[in-house]
């Protein structure tokens, strides 16, 4: 998602200075006009008002803030930070105080959309802070986005895009277990996944994805490990405010299951064929 | 779902003779001008060679084709009976070979739909039992359908429809999770569920349900103890035939809360309300 | 457990004749004195009024009493059958008006006990059936156990068994999730061991199962296969009397898991660290 | 139970200088000879060097030592705190350096066992920290355990009792199962009581508990809202180290249910009744 989103803004007149922690990542990016920057605190350092990170955990994003050559370990004195990962809400509300303190301004604005959405600037931005940081970040968030919500203070765009995502596993694995509990009764996949497509919960994620489900080879949108961090984060957050999730909890102990048994690099769809192949039998 | 179905063969020019074990809910459909038997083996009788059963759970099934007064304890050679209801698919395996072996046919068809699109003769019809006694309904069955498709065996429409309900239930309790989770992190009902009916997960049923999921009153399409007692059976399924089902098994744990607290006869989508009021609570 | 009773009934002077459908297991029992039948109506023809059956599951039992050659096929009549399988309650109310056209009696008498205890006569059995035929049943009952409980109706030995059962699953799925839980947090496995052994859970299968637990090998007492095959009945059970059971349903997905991964034919404590090795993983 | 333990030090000859947020708490406690601080920092002043702490929740204990007045806001330089709370491991980790940092050592050291027991000075110390520390500890701690164990650096003793509360949550979860089970076969809660009592996962919680769980009144030992708490940390935790507990998630929608319906002041033991009579309904 961040080289789509630094494609997207240099097609945009956009010159973006970079750092990846994937250096072969970050050599591909260079290719494509991205000047290189030697850790966050150079990017920091050389933009010129703005800078958006997006990584996949919450301990990355801690670490490019708060480590070693980190943001806050330069001068960020009037800079506006747009942090675009998946994380905790928690996460959000513990950093923009240490980045105040800085003099600097911090949103969360994680996104809803694919890598060819983020290329052609239509992603579903959803955004936590406050107001007038949010305002200073549309001009930017307007090059990437076809919507911006402005969900609550620090923290609300990662609740938001926790929700989100929630919603995407269980229709994941709720569509895992209609297939095991199907194709044990002797249905064939090919047909109930026709039927499936003609239910009122059919949607664009699982029209997109029939030819994975079905066995075909596919590009990977999203891989399982990362769909599971999402889901340990909705637990634990759930857990720390006061409810117990049962359905995100069961759609937990699949992904997890699928990770430990080396399958987190592949797409969240083919959780479907993980759940029939792996967690569970006929009996005799 | 039954009374709709009777007022669209009405209007395609079938006398229909029925039965209801609700005498008011008959009552009213003889002033439709259904003419009334007195059981269900009266049914059989007076019928001229098709026989549809629609009601709620595999105990009155089983009673209405072997109980007291049932359609076998008559005489039903030649007869096709079109099983409609919600049921096990052990249920129609083990209710198969009784009515062949009294020289009758039954096929279930459960099927995908609204009483809207009953009315209109646009249900999804999946089917399970022979070949031959699937085209022998599709007669009548194309009266009533947009959609037939034949599963498999007896049984196979049924585990069809199980697998069906089962993704509508959990995609209730995953946006009950998702609201549940974002309101306790501060954020609007209203804003989360314009954002959820844009996401990659947002369905039909979701558009048609937002006006009850902003608490407004609403009419009740499915209620949710027939949900409850639908998830009951994909899980006793799924456990039968040996799969452990970690999302249907935590869905199904809200909806028989819900039903246990008295919430049974509203509608599906009120489990939303009913899991963030009674289900969790925030810590102080 | 078929053996040890057959070796606990021989000591007791009675003679045996009996059947198995694992032939190597069949001869080994031969060697220590059994009279070997041909089937199981060959069991039946021969046994001077009373019947012991013990076998893994529902279908098998339904097959040995009604299937081909079962002992149902032969003349019953006055005979008394004590099944002690561990099964669905379901099955033993509708074997038994089986049992009773064929002229004879049926109790369900499954036992709490080990091998061990089975070999010294101390099993507790928990027995469903009419109370005159659960009187007939003493005699025999009282070579093999310690206690005799009549818990109502026929199925209702089975469903105390299913009860007892989730219990010790749960237990063994607690311990797995209690050490998986420390074991990431940095602790040592044998402190915990250390730890819960003095705790107000701890138990006599914890107490027998130390060493299993800290990787030593050990006895197989119960195999997972068989524990899953019971919690599949206590969920299914469950689900049919209506009843979501959040906590057994996230055991059977362990279970199932277990079982699916090759895991079935090692012993329940296994269980343990299945699920650390296979069920999760760290975040980097 | 900080009111046993001060009585228990007050027995060894121990003077006490305490403070609760609970006012009338404080006042109860002085009259059993318990000196009054006025806030928590006023305790940290008065003590010889030894401060215990023991409440209910994260938020609370950093709060206390923290907070405004809190232990950290006076002069501490030397001092060593015994942290005996039932937290969060992460709670521990982020505490310790703040109290080192201010000159003073902290140790966590919450506690297995009873209010009796903490009288009797037979409590069970599970404690995270420093080896110096720890040893520096167990003149005091020796006045009040049976048994101290040291399971590892800061935090290690909160893990450890999470995974021993999650075990005896678990078991009085399975406890509820079975019952509901049994119960709903028709099985008398009376005699499955008993037969559980003899079963293999029977121990010395279920034995202090028979009168309740048939019904009849009991002290209170712990409550069902502090029980779901330490199970909203269970599974915080898990999702935060990264594994999905699929019974434990199952425990917590129960307890979660049992909070939310206002039975949170009731022993935890009524959890078992709660789901019997909330958590299902059987089918018509």
């Amino acid at each position: 998602m961040g080289r789509a989103i630094q494609a997207r803004l240099a097609d945009q007149g956009v010159d973006v200075i970079g750092w990846d922690r994937d250096t072969a990542a970050m050599q591909r990016a260079a290719e494509r006009g991205m000047t290189i920057a030697a850790h966050p605190r150079a990017v920091a350092d050389a933009a010129d008002g703005t800078v958006i990170s997006i990584i996949t955990e919450d301990g990355g994003v801690r670490s490019i803030f708060r480590g070693k050559d980190g943001f806050l370990t330069g001068d960020v004195r009037g800079m506006l930070f747009i942090e675009m990962s998946t994380l905790q809400p928690m996460t959000g509300r513990e950093l923009a105080p240490a980045v105040e303190a800085a003099g600097a301004r911090l949103i969360d604005s994680p996104v809803l959309g694919t890598i060819p959405s983020a290329r052609d600037g239509k992603l579903y931005a959803m955004v936590g802070g406050k107001a007038q940081d949010v305002d200073a970040a549309r001009a930017v968030l307007e090059k990437l986005t076809r919507k911006i919500v402005h969900m609550g203070p620090n923290g609300a765009g990662y609740a938001m895009k926790l929700a989100a995502n929630l919603g995407l596993a269980a229709f994941i694995q709720a569509t895992a277990e209609s297939l095991a509990l199907g194709t044990r009764e002797g249905l064939s996949i090919q047909q109930m996944i026709e039927v499936l497509g003609d239910a009122p919960t059919a949607n664009g994620w699982f029209a997109a994805k029939k030819k994975l489900l079905l066995g075909e080879p596919d590009d990977i949108t999203l891989d399982l490990k990362t769909l599971r961090k999402d889901m340990l984060s909705a637990v634990a957050t759930g857990a720390l405010s006061g409810t117990g999730m049962p359905l995100s909890a069961g759609v937990l102990t699949a992904l997890s299951a699928a990770v430990a048994q080396g399958w987190g690099d592949k797409d969240i769809g083919e959780l479907v064929r993980f759940f029939r192949e792996h967690m569970g039998q006929k009996l005799d």
